[in-house]
């Protein structure tokens, strides 16, 4: 079985073999497998696409590539979440400590920003010091003592996505249904996840535009991680606008940390406790979501949430003065407001363009590796319903470059459409789908 | 404009503009488009297809990318010729000293065997001490002293067409029509032909089993040549057959040999006189192809065309001696004879079979740069419609390995399919297709 003849197969609308899928992907690990035979095949897989056995194949070859961590010595239940990417999603910041406060320990391995969408290292290095560099004792050390572990992604987890990962957005191939599932599966499966929260992000700022098409999405994933005797909840959930108020790194600490504290923005707070009740149910820790819901207010209200945040930050050599004081976290030199044009409704929020704003102040990265600016960003208040009058308070800008501040205040003002007609607020969450394991 | 956005409109089904195809096509050349890159872009090629105008962007493209010879100083009229390749087809090897006897000069880059066809160069080789391997001063230098060249393809015309063969042989991207088409014609135009023949091949050893599917791939490459200003004439020509009676390198040279001598296949014979008679039409040595048949006839009774061929090997370092007399071409070890199990007409036989069992055999390579035996072959003189008596001579096998030749023999009786009712015979041609030029 030679790659050419694999590749023909899918080239010729074949289903790949399970022996297929795993020559590719040993191959690619390895090393043995040149980039552009891998390059032909995924664009073969883009467009011929690839059916639910086949995913599911590549997902378990793609976890069984390296490394594939066991964290039960440590804790009984491992839960997880991922989120698929949006503008404004800083959820994992505030549901991990949530979570951990309620006697889940979470040791949870993130990314950085991607397009228009932020990423959490990102995010959390916005506090002086903090960093995301553990090797794997040091993460079960501080799963073990602290509960709560916000890690980068290890090379020795799922090497083979890895270097598909970065062969796809070189080559076009990002966009295809059945290699971001088996990307995002295959990470969860080897760090050893006994149940997943997926929140799977719907709307004008998301990778997945309608609730089909994410539907789609979460159910293949779904179906991988059932499949290999993992308890899976899929939630869809709204990214038709940014989450919560905040775009932009020391500014999405902030909104978190105001969360933590209960000063939130409300959507994002309930859309943080839809998230986390489900990892707590999963984890034992209570019966119903309601009840979940009851332990994570209370440990927020305690301040043990905010705690669990300070003592993983500690950990991590951050320092904690900027989390007592989030008015010592980075800042923009310029802080604009943008008012309304008009009266009228907000109909609707260009999302992506909003993310791009932000990535074009600065926020994130026009080419890979490139340096943020973790201070600036914008705030907007605005959700899809609201009535404003004209003047009224759309966004403030925080730029440190006269020029990239006036184009944001342009992009935010050409992302929003208006209506003289009421318009109906959107929703958190689309659906639930939830998978029995097989176990 | 970046590859990652061309390779994305090809995905897209979108037709590629002139200048994205000019900046793939440099690129490829000058070795700033990585391979996995061009790999992603030829299989979106290879699955969306390109349109008349994209292919003959592509081709020129292609073409430009080296240097792009100019031959008019030696000959008024440059005429090439190009088979789209089969088994037993030694046509070039007895054009072209017909043509270059005629008044016509001609210098010809030819290829090596590929699949389970066989190349000129490789057949060539059987002769002792014949190179192939000319610099461009000494291809000039023999085409005004000899009238005729065959030469090994130099990588300083049409280099782009090179790297991307070479990457379509390992990433199933070799049967796309203008993949085909853009690398036989961007060769022709860089070798600065005024008028071309294409011989391409239709049967079960051919690349394209159809006529359709050979006119298809004939019209565009004609439509390409037209459109770049040459003369354009293909043939679609029978590879239902082998062509002549020997498969095999030195085997080949013979039978070539012969046909000079007047001693050759009546079939292949005929192909040969039409090839060559378009040729010496399009040089204006003759008005009508019958003319020019009559001139070719001459030169081969005369002795003309051999004389110019043993010219030629000589030139070329090769040792006359087994011009003057092929026995002393290279001579296998062991030589059998396959009789026919049965009476019957041979209603079919898979050519691409008979082209495999020669390369097994070692007339061909499996790999890439394998060494090759010019001495072993086989010499089938039963053609479609013959009506053969049990025991009758099918075959002769040449071979240097008892186990060879027995699975020659098994793969040789596989290769016919036997009929109680007569069957006709097959034609040498199936269409002609001409083109105009523009200018």
């Amino acid at each position: 079985m030679t790659m050419q003849e694999i590749i023909a197969h899918k080239r010729d609308n074949q289903p790949l073999t399970t022996a297929e899928i795993a020559r590719f992907v040993q191959g690619v690990a390895s090393g043995t497998v040149p980039d552009y035979q891998a390059a032909a095949l995924l664009m073969a897989i883009y467009l011929r696409g690839m059916d639910r056995r086949e995913t599911i194949d590549l997902t378990l070859a793609m976890a069984r590539s390296g490394t594939q961590l066991d964290l039960h010595d440590i804790v009984p239940y491992v839960v997880d979440k991922h989120s698929s990417g949006g503008v404004g999603d800083k959820t994992t910041l505030v549901v991990l400590p949530l979570v951990a406060a309620c006697g889940v320990p979470v040791g949870k391995m993130s990314g950085r920003g991607l397009g228009s969408s932020g990423g959490t290292l990102d995010k959390m290095e916005s506090i002086r010091g903090w960093s995301c560099d553990l090797t794997l004792p040091q993460f079960r050390a501080q799963l073990a003592e602290v509960g709560l572990v916000l890690a980068g992604q290890t090379a020795q987890l799922a090497p083979a996505d890895g270097k598909l990962y970065a062969l796809r957005d070189v080559t076009a191939t990002v966009a295809s249904m059945p290699l971001i599932a088996a990307s995002i599966m295959s990470k969860k499966l080897a760090a050893g996840a006994d149940g997943i929260v997926l929140d799977v992000k719907v709307g004008s700022g998301a990778f997945m535009p309608t609730v089909p098409e994410a539907r789609k999405l979460a159910q293949i994933m779904v179906a991988i991680g059932s499949d290999a005797g993992r308890d899976m909840v899929a939630l869809l959930s709204d990214m038709n606008q940014p989450l919560g108020h905040a775009v932009g790194n020391a500014l999405e600490v902030q909104e978190a940390l105001a969360s933590l504290r209960g000063a939130g923005p409300a959507g994002f707070w309930a859309h943080c406790l839809d998230v986390a009740a489900h990892m707590v149910v999963l984890a034992g820790q209570a019966a119903t979501l309601d009840q979940a819901r009851q332990k994570l207010l209370a440990a927020r209200d305690s301040g043990r949430a905010l705690a669990k945040f300070r003592q993983m930050v500690a950990a991590q050599g951050g320092d904690v003065a900027q989390v007592d004081n989030p008015a010592l976290l980075p800042q923009a030199a310029l802080v604009e407001r943008v008012n309304a044009p008009q009266a009228g409704y907000v109909a609707a929020l260009d999302t992506g363009a909003l993310g791009w704003a932000a990535v074009h102040l600065g926020a994130g990265r026009a080419v890979k590796g490139e340096a943020i600016d973790h201070a600036v960003g914008l705030v907007m208040p605005v959700k899809v319903g609201d009535w404003l009058p004209a003047g009224a308070e759309l966004a403030t800008i925080h730029a440190n470059d006269p020029a990239r501040l006036a184009a944001a205040r342009q992009a935010i003002l050409a992302a929003i459409t208006w209506s003289a007609e009421p318009v109906s607020p959107l929703p958190h969450i689309y659906e639930t789908i939830t998978g029995a394991t097989n176990g």
